[in-house]
């Protein structure tokens, strides 16, 4: 490790994992259920998340939706992806703001049109950047965090999911 | 409408719907900054969400990590697509609890190997539920979940995304 990887906290990280391939390899979980009609309080280790729906979709409005939260995770994902390549490449980098939009058509999730997909079918993304370094820098910033951000990539990209369903006990 | 359309409160959503399709595009927004380190607090609509990192990738460990966030919203989307097909359905349902675990593997994430995707590599739910149905009927139920839940479609599928870029305003 060099002096100047020393200095800076993601340098530091970065020369970690590639010392030690394996240690970068992680599993997050969560569970949930739902509290009360709709609402869902999920754990993520000892954080909890409440979850629920809008009046308007049969929900109470206690939380985010669903789909407001994996906003979330893109949103801030996006951000903290910013500061983390900012401090890799040496780019200075005063503030960070991040707007996600995106538009649905619930006539997938009820089924009502079959051509309709249940998810988003458009996303966008308002990056606000504050600092004292060139456009050409905060360009070559942008496209390392769209090339690294792992939301991102789970939203853009195919993930493989698999799901088991355990039923009832029989009695 | 029939009478027991009027008594079940998804059917009525889903009449309401199929008889005013334009209602059912909807568009969801959040805005996020980082407050402190890795801290970002999300806003969606009235609600906020802070987002954190652990201590072992550079944050203070304030709140669930961004693709915690993701699970979260994968998870609560299937328990709460849970409730509202089996009524759609006319299923039984008293419990539903998901778990959701993901695989990610860092070096994507921080450059070190161009070889490996940012985001997950792997995303395994699981399903319980609790209820007097046959094992034929909730099987029936979580095919109609799978194939209409916003979560799995947006983790499972691709979404386009487009990016703009704010660049601080010269001086």
């Amino acid at each position: 490790m060099s002096e100047s990887d020393a200095e800076n906290p993601v340098r530091n990280l970065i020369s970690g994992f590639r010392a030690n391939p394996g240690k970068a390899k992680a599993t997050f979980s969560v569970g949930t259920e739902l509290v009360e009609g709709l609402r869902a309080e999920v754990n993520a280790r000892q954080h909890t998340i409440v979850i629920d729906e809008p009046a308007v979709l049969g929900g109470t409005d206690s939380g985010a939706n669903p789909v407001e939260a994996v906003l979330a995770g893109l949103a801030s994902c996006q951000a903290i992806t910013y500061q983390v390549w900012a401090a890799n490449l040496g780019i200075a980098l005063d503030r960070v703001t991040v707007e996600a939009e995106a538009d649905i058509d619930l006539l997938g999730f009820f089924g009502i049109d079959r051509s309709v997909r249940a998810g988003f079918n458009d996303v966008r993304l308002q990056v606000a950047l504050d600092g004292p370094e060139s456009p050409e820098r905060y360009r070559e910033l942008a496209d390392a965090v769209d090339a690294h951000c792992p939301v991102l990539d789970i939203v853009a990209n195919p993930v493989p999911v698999t799901r088991v369903l355990v039923e009832p006990a029989a009695v």
